[in-house]
This record gives structure tokens, sequence and C-alpha cells, in this order.
């Protein structure tokens, strides 16, 4: 089964990766299609389909495009409120697709919030979007990843201050089990090994460092293990990530943004990929933004564009298998 | 010059990662001699010296000890406060050894900082009691060096809330002013580049994140470039240590521990060293603690202690070369 891509900022770099994509994998695959408008996308050709259930026949001569003219010009480097409409319906069409099980999965371009926001999307972001559209958790969690590791951050986009605020043993506890079981049902790891991050230096040390890993985080810790899972910690930030200690975790859920983002970018920033667990489909997405200053200029690298498409079409493999 | 090596303690791995590095650099240097028991190291000739004038006659062909006995037997991974004042000791000897300019740097061993407290150590780590033997600055800055990465924590041992509460413009600019001196001076870089970073996902994105980049790490930025230091930032944290952007900077000036720590640690784990700035000395250390648990079992890595004595030597030489 297709995969399908989705739109995402036309005046960004998500034509000109979708098109690279699509010349690194039309001989391979896995095989994708693109909802958006096919005058957008350089250099390749690009084959009109009328249904999703068409492209594999043409994948390895064409992009295939379910083509949905845009209502304005586009001007790379410079999004419009005028093509948010198309931009958030892609979206919808993607995960109708996905949800009908006419699409394998949904690799979402990066859109550009402050856009949608303006044309009055309601929602905090991308991700929360997707969650409405195909809820099976009670929230979604953002999963990145990189051939070396897996990283779960259970606060996300907000002040470092508010989220430290914000932790609570019950908040890493649901976001620790959605992870897990995203990790078994999509990753085909049977019993997936969490490595829970402390917040302070060295874990705190005994309390000396800092309480919130004896109060906060140790008790998510027991409240995990209680259910079965395989989770270790709180663990001292710093070594944690190391190339010894990479191997002995499936994940590491990590209490706010950057404890995440730092060692998975350290390691590997054109190859990450960003996996939405907690919906009721596949969700992947490369792990930048729309990169407007280089839009439209050729110099965009489709490393992670082109790591996410590998990603969801083996994560639609785990699924189907575990379904099957 | 020969480089001095503490003690560190006893109990733990300093001397047998002493002996190993010993082992590893007896052919080719750098020259260096230990304060410490000779009874003490495993499986590696010593030669008990007068002087640290002596080491480089016997350095080939065994470990240069200055022999300070023991008043009570080592138990490996049990430190006992017996020893403590023969830990401390050694590191005074070596500075004052340094001062003198009978020692070109020194390279101390990890201690064991309980143990030291309970003998009524007065200060809060290693690094402050050697600040109060060879200050040369306000305060001491730790630096931390792999081949990759340098970064230098502003705010170091203390939890990450109170961490994210100390932090001024004054504090950032005073540790960065420390950091960027002794870049020049001991380093060898004449306009040492520092990259500061952000202390909020995507550096705050522009104040909606978060405001301390606007209130305190701006201003900070913009106080170092008045003073004609070659800095930038607040930078993202995520993406600030990556592989194009670590060449790009000389060090990274980070706000809080783990913000320096995990990219360094992640990128080399055995690697890495700890170099102390603002004393009117050289002084280096491994990246790692006493290790109790594997101490005298031959099974610790000396890869940090070889590097802290290859960095130590190196800007030995650049400071001699600086002031001569």
């Amino acid at each position: 089964m297709t995969l399908v891509l989705t739109l995402g900022e036309p005046a960004g770099i998500g034509p000109e990766i979708t098109a690279a994509a699509w010349r690194a994998l039309h001989r391979q695959g896995p095989v994708f299609c693109w909802i958006g408008d096919a005058g957008l996308i350089p250099q390749v050709p690009v084959a009109h389909i009328a249904a999703p259930e068409e492209a594999a026949a043409c994948f390895a001569e064409a992009l295939p495009v379910l083509h949905r003219p845009l209502p304005a010009p586009v001007l790379p480097g410079r999004p419009s409120p005028a093509t948010a409409p198309a931009v958030l319906a892609s979206i919808e069409e993607a995960v109708a697709l996905a949800r009908a099980g006419r699409a394998a999965a949904v690799v979402t371009n990066p859109v550009q919030k402050a856009v949608l926001t303006a044309a009055g999307f309601p929602h905090p972001g991308h991700t929360e979007f997707l969650h409405t559209l195909a809820p099976a958790a009670p929230r979604p969690v953002m999963l990145l990843a990189c051939p070396e590791l897996r990283v779960v951050p259970v606060t996300v986009h907000e002040p470092l201050r508010q989220a430290i605020a914000r932790l609570t043993p019950e908040l890493i506890e649901e976001v620790a089990v959605i992870a897990h079981d995203g990790l078994r049902r999509d990753f085909g790891l049977p019993a997936p090994r969490l490595a829970v991050a402390g917040l302070n230096p060295h874990a705190g040390e005994g309390g000396s460092l800092g309480r919130e890993e004896i109060e906060i985080v140790a008790p998510a810790v027991e409240a995990l293990r209680a259910r079965g899972i395989d989770a270790r910690g709180p663990l001292p930030p710093d070594t944690m990530f190391t190339a010894l200690a990479r191997p002995r975790m499936d994940c590491a859920i990590c209490l706010y943004h950057d404890q995440a983002l730092i060692p998975l970018k350290t390691l590997d920033m054109a190859g990450g990929v960003n996996v939405t667990l907690g919906l009721s489909i596949i969700r992947t997405s490369p792990d930048h933004g729309t990169a407007l200053d280089i839009a439209g200029r050729g110099l965009a690298d489709a490393s992670s564009l082109i790591a996410a498409i590998r990603l969801a079409a083996e994560l639609a493999a785990n699924r189907e298998r575990q379904c099957s």
C-alpha cells in the first residue's frame, strides 16, 4: 500500500524535498504519493493520479500527485494565509485516506504554524491537529528516532521553567505508557526497554542536587514497573546517551524538549525522524521546519524526509504484522 | 617539564588508571609523576623520586612516584576518612609545585567528595578547593573538551530550578570572559568564537516559549560583543551541537550542567577532559568519578585520564609560548 505525503507549507522546502525524496526512492521504494499542487514540484516528472491506489503503477517513472490546485501563486520563502486552507485540507485528506485503509501511513511535510494560526487554525501545533483527526490515546506523544537513538520528550514546546513545574508522576507515566505501546505495536519490539531521565545534574545525587527525582520521577518509574513495563531510572541525564548506554535502551523518556533533542541532533542532524504515537494512524515527519530562508533555491537536504518515508513504511509493515 | 598527577581517592580507580596511563604513554610521553603511596600502584614498575625534576630521566622505565605513604590500609571500593588528609595534601603539594614552576601542570585524579566532607573539607568541590589554592579570576570555570567539542556550563552542580533562577546577564558574561581568556591563553586561539546557548526550546522562539533569552542571554551576548569578544547567541540548544554547527564555534557557553554535558558525553564518553580555567596554574582532570563499584578489579578505562594528561601538556606548551 502507498504512503501519502502532505503538502506542507507550499512556500517552504516541502515541494523540493518531496521531489528529491522521489528521486532517491523511485527505483526501490517505498512507494508514496503527494497531496498538493503539481505545478510546485521542481525538476522531476509528475504523474497526476486520481486515487492513491494508482501510485504504485507509476512510481518508478514519475512522482504520483493527487493534484489539488492552490488558489493563489506561491512565492518561495513568503508563506501566505491564502494557502493555509489547502495546507490543512491536505492533512485532513491524508489522514482520511490512512483511516480508510487506502494509505499505509501519513508523512507530513513541515508547516508554518504562525501562518496557520493567523488564518484561524485553533490548535497548538501540527501534532495536536492530527490527534483531533485520529486519536487513539488521551494525548499524542512525540518520538524522535535516528539510527542510534530513540527519544520521547514528556514536555515539549513550552518554557523550560513551566515544563519543570508541570512534571508529575502521572504525566510521566501516561507519556511513557503511550510510548511503550507504540514501540510494541509499530516498532516491533515485544518488550521495549525504557530509560527514564532525571531532571537535575547527576539525577539529583540522592536529593542533594534537587528532589524531583525522588518526588516525581522515581514514583513514575515504579508505577511503570508495576504495570510490567521494563523501565529504569531516574538516570543521570548526561551519561544516559553515551555510546555505551545507548544499546541498553530502546527509548529514552526525557523530561523536557532539549534533554531529548540535544542528544538526538548531536548524533544525527540530517536523519532524525519525528513519529507521533497515540494516533490511530501511522504518522512520521522530518525533524526540521519549513526552512523559508533557503526555500526554492535547491539547497534543501531531503535526508530527514527520506528517513521519515522509510521509517513510515517500516512501521506500517510492523503494524500490519501485529494485526494479521 | 613534568606534569604532576594527584593521588585522588585511593580506594577508587585512580591508582590503576594512573598505572594504565603510564603504560600507554611511557614511550612517547608526555612525562608525568604521581604524588601518592607507591604501594597502591598495580602491575607497573615504580621509581621513587625525590623531586619532580627527576621524573623525565626514569619515565621510560618506570612510573615516577613522589612517595607519600598512607596512614591506613586501602580497601578498593571502600573509601575511608583516614586517608582524606593525604588526598588533600597531595592536591596542595601538586599545586605548590606548579605554582613554583617545578611542574608544568596539575592533572587531578577523581576524589570522593562525601569522604572529604565528612573529614572536615569545607569546599563545595575539588575545583573550588583548587581555586582557593591558585586563583587567577573571580571564580573557577569548568571547561569540558573532547576532540569534537568544547563546552562551558555557566551553572554546574545545583538543582536545575535553582540554576535557572540564578542566571543573570552578569553571571553569563563573567563566566564567558573567563572562558574566553583561557581559550586565548591556554588553547592557543587568538580570537575564540563563543556560541551562547538559549535556555528554552528553540531559544524561546521570540518570547513565545520563554523570555530568558530576551531578558538574560541576549544582554550578556551584547556585553561580550561590546568587549570585542566574538560571541553569538542565544542559539537554539538542540541545533547548536550538530555536526554542521560544531566547526563554527570554539566553545559553547551553556546555561546549565546537562546542556553542556549531554552533547559532550553523547559524542565522546571515554575521552572527555575537564579543564579548570580561572586558575593561575593549568589543571585538567578526567571527566568521570572514582568508580568505586569497579575499583581494584582492572576494569577501569584510562582513556579520559590519558586525554587529560595529553591536553595538560598541550595547554602548558601553549601557555609557555604565550609567555615567552
